[in-house]
């Protein structure tokens, strides 16, 4: 099932993940700029199922942790993707037999990809997240209940360090943050280390796949001069919620976070009603004139409504034509023990989840 | 010349540490108290000079890091301070033949007496300050050049961290000052450990025992009744350079520090003077009517008229009877590459050092 992803797969994850990634995880611009020139130079980038991985296989969850905006302006160095993972290799005294994202979503997706080019080993088509979340604890691993520790933190500037334990996964995001936030509010992660075993129970299974899916979706329908947002709908993949055009973003860069609300005019059937959508790195919660129309665990993905492609919330501007499209969380997100940890309470709001798919 | 140390001598170093703590490394009151209670339950403590040291020895640099406020509020459990050792000699493969302060000044003095109760292990006689800094570059081992990583981090709660890479001094001061301000704004620390050659060379030697001298001259003095600040000027540990009363204390527990600026009117012969001490952990700079009586590295000992005992940064407060006595630094602190790291410019006042004493 391991297979060597074409030059067009990686073109279509830069599309599908950044639309997954909901707002969040970072334009995958730059890093998919970065991951087709080594693949431009000969390197392969093997995917390969979780199923392939023996249940004591040595797997890397890697991220670069931060926020979007800052991402913008500080280009990521593959050495330094890879770098992390070799100071946790070096911490646990053996080296990893395979990679993974602990997000798909955003230029996340491609963190394993630039690491995997410095230490030969393959891609595992699964990440933690299923799309991108702002904060380190909001992984289907937290959610399993698998040890949180230990975590690399790598600056290219050789800052490198090891959280070593931690007594819960929330107090490894604030250590990690804290660390992120004082070298300037982005750096290279490997978080806690998984077993195959692990990564095949508690994993989001197949994301990369699906990032490369939705990507290809868009993408031939950019080709073929259709309605992109229509077909991904289509293709089963969501539901379209609202068409509009942003009037106002509220912006902050704090905490080591992006936080804000984007304000949207309904264009179409929509028109003569308001949008808002706050996000905290991600979208989180959608209302339409006050009416909770969809929240986190759930996607929600804005999209340029003439190209079908992401909308992040660093790079949302007055203007911009967009389309709502919703998507359904996996589903160990919507237990209870999934929505502690990523629904809407755990975003600070005090309302049920709602599925804008349902 | 190693020896065991008296109970008696465990309280003079609690007087005499806090007098060249110079208003910081927290008032000793707590440790000294927990350190008394392990000797009076049969923990010996045993000094050794820096010369009984192989070349080869593994030497651990502790210390407790964070805003001496916090400390008089967050008791420090010896189990931690060894724990933070422990956690570098895991990290490094191997445990430590000896154990010394990063810092005489304040109750960082008893941090390796608390740390080697669990790790059955001798105590140098030298720090790698001579007195207390707010900083951790603020060291004899940064002026000589020495390797500052790595250093562990541990705070009760089950956070650890090993930052095992840092481009300078000073990214090791930023870095671990990050974590150590989001677990609270104070951890127990293990710092870059030294071997026995690096400690003799670059070590301040003796400061054990020159605390212990200095609060055994003040304990004497208040047994027999004699003029402790006399008493101290005339065994030749530094010059009387005001008396006075404290009229106000502007003091912000801010960044991990405690920062502020003490104002204070002159009694006796100083009387109609006013005197002014700024503060970041330490006192920084005193000015007698606007002239500049003394600064960083030369120790500004605020010391209680009646008792001698030192008066912190975090305890000094209006209406206290208090002494200036100021102190010669260790001479490698006044060359260029001292003054670079603890002169008055490292602390932001574009001003040259001045010797109290001279």
């Amino acid at each position: 099932m391991s297979r060597i992803l074409s030059e067009a797969e990686i073109d279509d994850l830069a599309v599908g993940a950044w639309i997954i990634g909901t707002g969040g995880g970072g334009s995958p611009y730059l890093n998919h700029l970065s991951v087709k020139r080594l693949c431009q130079a000969g390197q392969n980038f093997e995917l390969i199922h979780p199923d392939e991985l023996a249940d004591d296989a040595r797997v890397a969850v890697v991220s670069t942790m931060g926020a979007p905006l800052v991402m913008q302006e500080r280009l990521q160095d593959s050495v330094d993707a890879a770098r992390a993972v070799e100071v946790l290799a070096n911490y646990l005294g053996a080296p990893f037999d395979a990679i993974m994202a602990v997000e798909i979503g955003g230029s996340n997706a491609f963190q394993p990809f630039m690491a995997a080019a410095h230490l030969d080993i393959p891609i595992v088509d699964a990440d933690a997240m299923g799309r991108a979340y702002p904060e380190a604890q909001m992984t289907s691993f937290a959610v399993g209940g698998l040890q949180p520790w230990p975590l690399s933190l790598v600056d290219p500037r050789g800052i490198e360090a090891v959280i070593s334990h931690v007594p819960t996964w929330k107090w490894m995001e604030r250590s990690s943050r804290a660390l992120t936030i004082e070298v300037g509010s982005m750096a290279a992660t490997c978080k806690a280390p998984r077993t195959g075993a692990e990564v095949k129970e508690w994993g989001v299974i197949g994301s990369v796949s699906t990032a490369i899916r939705l990507g290809a979706v868009v993408r031939e329908a950019q080709a073929t001069h259709q309605d992109p947002v229509e077909a991904l709908t289509e293709a089963g993949d969501g539901r379209c919620l609202f068409r509009g055009k942003i009037v106002d973003v509220d912006r902050q860069a704090t905490g080591g976070f992006l936080r804000g609300i984007a304000r949207l005019d309904g264009l179409d059937e929509w028109s003569g009603t308001r949008l808002e959508i706050d996000f905290q790195n991600e979208w989180i919660v959608a209302r339409l004139d006050g009416h909770v129309l969809a929240t986190v665990p759930h996607l929600i993905c804005l999209l340029d409504t003439l190209s079908g492609e992401a909308v992040g919330t660093e790079t949302a501007r007055y203007g911009q034509r967009v389309s709502l499209v919703g998507m359904r969380a996996p589903d160990l997100f919507t237990t209870p023990a999934g929505l502690d940890y990523v629904g809407p309470r755990a975003f600070g709001y005090d309302i049920d989840p709602v599925d804008p798919t349902a």
